[in-house]
């Protein structure tokens, strides 16, 4: 922690209604009726569990801003038993949906405080969580408060505009943790309707397989889609990642990653089963993130490879010095980035949502960095607590596989299919996603004869070359070694000849900028012939197009649609 | 490693059925019908998982033995596979019995190598897994084997005389895992009938509440009573073990444990989960133990007070230089224990079951040694996938306690009441373990204000003592303390002006048996002169006898039974 964090814990004093009764029970009310050795999986027995074992340990704080908060676990479990009964008096019933519409920054991620509360508040009164990305458009979050029904709206001060005219009660956080602030009020009134019945007032819910956070797509194309997560998905997903990212009470983890963004990767809940601290940030740039990573004793964050990307080539980056854990997911990291991280100390824990995870081998210890670095770019093997991930062949008539049924392609490191798993996953609203009785993941990859799985395209990203499949991925990765690249991206272009070639937009580092000024068909001649040496011919870039950032979504992916938008217009 | 477990590993050869054939697949048949977003949990899946991501890495060492033997996961899980094909072979339907006799020694553990098969094979055969304690006298084996309905034996060669005429098929293993072992040729059959179906010829179980492994109480009173466990509770235990223990793929762990003792504390499937090593012994000796201890790489294992009691004496110990853990369970350690396994340098991880963990306290650092060591004595807070446990009153009539309701005592480390815990916990088949819809443990123990649990007793052994209640656990925690006591146990006799009064039984240390040879006398005035200081004097005890060694169960439980056996002689 730095001195001002511990200055702030100091001297910051919660509401008086933050402030639980004298030895308080973290027992909720039992359903009647369910046999003595099921109890339900639910990650809200988390909090219970880390008020009552660690009461005095930092679970929340919330300190680059004008009213910084900090919350104990045994302050923040009463916040959040207020929460639930203040959602109960405004008529939350079981079942119900409860949006929430937290800021982000034009960089990508910005969590107030109250965040993480709607993730156990709402789960305590019975309800399902809905977190709203701020980056769309007011229709679009109209569209989504109407489709998922959302009993009431707890949003940020700054984006009211979003919800003006909704039908649905309005609650507006000022993020300041005071009183008079309206979020502290709701907060506030909740303990006064609970009249001290505490969590025993609150009924624990019977049935696993009952909602928990329902997210939506960031809709690149279309309306966004919905996504219900079970309280025994978030449960065992939200233990596999505290254990495969080896996190305990001492650990620290920082909100870079959007809560909005697929359950916050179910951190919000695997941070309180290992008891560990969490800071959010309500301004979440690259100097704050080091500052942080340097001072705050942070030992974990999640990111999407282009945050990393941004995060290791920040002019604040330096060589850690205590383990830092960075768990990449949201799309296949490049090697060169994991190299990148590794070189400042930070260890890269590689994921594919909880379904795969790329495990260190003891053999790679004998390869050079860049050799080991490619290996731990691969997606890998699945997760704990997941069933098994598979590449198939898709089910066409030309490769004589029938619709409905899976078909492992070779473990041969070549042959592309696409990821499909099963289990206790979140069951996703689409007929499409479910053939064959498996989840299809859209993600299209290769399978080595080790058994890893090595991601090579989103299925829509692929470049059909001369007949041959070019992964734009492939591409990228090849292309990102190159030293004035800061990050790439490349999609397919039409092609007269050859139907399609690939075309790279590329973002150039800071210090490279200057130097290529004007010369920016050199800079592609000069990128071209790195790729040759790398590349199959049908896989070099065409073209190249030096640009000053690309489009992303608010999860931080790059929006290839966008990209071919511009391609079309060539 | 030493060097002659590496010797070992270069030159040991499976036999030809358990090298597995080429890229295999780990997967099993789907049960029909299953939503695709629920997999039911089986601790199965986890040693599939690590034969596909670590199938190099070691799992299983046996190496002081004339045969030693060493599996990777990919052998290992060949052999689980022949196990299971086997034992289908032989008749074994879903929900079979298989039985389980591998000797211990006089000391207590002793583990054959193919013990940890069954724990596996056995789950793949969709069958129960039952091991059974060969410290049992050959009539309640046979009432084991009869109440079990075991379908089929696997008995250690030293314990065949156990199971003669047994109505069950009997395969007996010589402990080589070489061909000419009727084990061993009882495996390959199994790869032979298989016809290279692979795990694709097993089909999961679809139901997580069917049993996994059938244990039975090493019966101090009356029959020997079975325990059924769940898949789900085997599951979610292990998951939580290796979460609380924080095991990882360079992980080893020792066997001392027997692993008929309470399936092992989960530890059979907790060990596969994190891609450990596993060492079995047979002959646990603390040599041997501490052997492993400093020259293996063990960072893991687990034992009872008593088994820690000795390891701590042995005159092998000497102080680690890397971090082991010591789970201890099974009975109440003392404080004066925990301290000494601290100055070794092994960390205690202590836990009462999957129920509860001592949680290391931030504030306790500031604290002496001796202190830090009774805060860590104490029983602790629920466990990672537990729920709350509680310490209720006895429900009766002169409490005010109705049968069937459960009343908390109040959090001040004083007033006595039971431990009552529910959630995925084993299914125990007695109508008074479930009052209230609670397990009830026969645990006495006091709640302290910060909501961490001391056990004092077990119900049967408290000591009433003019009226007062005396916990012989707290009069043992003082009695161990005195420079010359190795181990002590404290039981009522009965008094004709107090009712009851403690008497002592105590073993003295190697070192101090000497100076009081013939002056026992003198002894038990200086032990009781000791207790003066510590013990109110209803707790003081009457009388001090010294004897050579205490009367234990075969899981390292002190046979308290006996001792008033002795009392009710004197």
């Amino acid at each position: 922690m730095t001195d001002s964090v511990l200055a702030g814990i100091q001297s910051f004093c919660p509401t008086p209604e933050s402030v639980p009764p004298p030895a308080p029970l973290y027992r909720l009310k039992h359903p009647e009726g369910l046999s003595v050795h099921i109890h339900p999986l639910n990650p809200l027995d988390f909090v219970l569990r880390a008020a009552q074992i660690y009461p005095d340990n930092l679970a929340l704080a919330h300190p680059d801003v004008e009213s910084p908060v900090y919350y104990t676990y045994a302050v923040w479990a009463q916040r959040i038993q207020n929460l639930a009964y203040a959602l109960i008096q405004a008529g939350v019933q079981p079942g119900d949906r409860v949006a929430i519409i937290a800021p982000n920054s034009s960089m990508r991620a910005l969590t107030p405080h109250y965040l993480p509360d709607a993730h156990h508040g709402a789960l305590a009164a019975r309800a399902i969580v809905t977190p709203i990305n701020t980056r769309l458009t007011r229709p679009e979050v109209e569209y989504i408060l109407d489709h998922s029904g959302a009993k009431i709206i707890l949003v940020d001060y700054e984006f009211v505009h979003l919800v003006q005219g909704a039908k649905a009660r309005v609650v507006v956080s000022k993020d300041t943790g005071r009183p008079g602030d309206p979020y502290e009020e709701f907060l506030s009134s909740g303990r006064r309707f609970s009249q001290e019945k505490g969590w025993q007032g609150l009924q624990a819910e019977s049935n696993e397989d009952a909602g928990a956070c329902l997210c939506y797509t960031s809709g690149t194309t279309g309306r966004p889609k919905g996504v219900l997560t079970t309280l025994r998905s978030s449960y065992l997903a939200a233990v596999a990642n505290a254990f495969e990212t080896r996190m305990n009470p001492d650990s620290t983890y920082l909100w870079i990653l959007p809560m909005f963004h697929a359950a916050g990767w179910t951190y919000p809940w695997a941070i309180t089963f290992a008891f560990a601290t969490q800071i959010t940030l309500r301004t979440v740039s690259y100097p704050h993130i080091w500052n942080h990573l340097l001072n705050s004793g942070v030992t974990h964050y999640c990111g999407a490879p282009t945050v990393q990307i941004g995060l290791v080539n920040a002019p604040e980056a330096r060589n850690l010095d205590h383990p830092v854990s960075a768990i990449i997911a949201g799309s296949a990291p490049t090697a060169h980035l994991i190299g990148e991280l590794e070189k400042r100390g930070i260890q890269p824990v590689h994921t594919l949502g909880p379904f795969t995870r790329n495990y260190f081998q003891p053999s790679w210890r004998q390869l050079s960095h860049d050799e080991r670095s490619k290996m731990r770019a691969r997606q890998g093997h699945s997760f704990a607590t997941a069933q098994e991930a598979r590449v198939v062949y898709a089910a066409a008539e030309d490769n004589g596989v029938p619709s409905g049924e899976l078909r492992d392609v070779p473990k041969d490191g070549k042959t592309i299919g696409e990821v499909v798993t099963r289990g206790n996953i979140d069951p996703e609203a689409t007929r499409r996603a479910f053939e064959g009785n498996h989840f299809h993941s859209g993600d299209l990859a290769v399978w080595h004869p080790d058994g890893s799985i090595a991601i090579v395209d989103r299925s829509k990203d692929i470049i059909i070359s001369g007949g041959e499949n070019a992964s734009s991925l492939a591409i990228e990765q090849e292309l990102a070694e190159h030293p004035d690249v800061l990050e790439v991206s490349v999609v397919a272009r039409p092609h007269p000849k050859w139907g399609e070639r690939p075309m790279a937009f590329v973002v150039l580092r800071s210090e490279a900028i200057q130097r290529w000024a004007r010369k920016h068909a050199e800079f592609a001649a000069n990128l071209k012939q790195h790729a040759r040496g790398r590349l199959p011919g049908f896989a070099c870039p065409e073209w190249v197009e030096v640009v000053p950032e690309l489009p992303k979504t608010s999860t931080g992916k790059i929006l290839k649609t966008q990209l071919r938008k511009l391609v079309a217009k060539l």
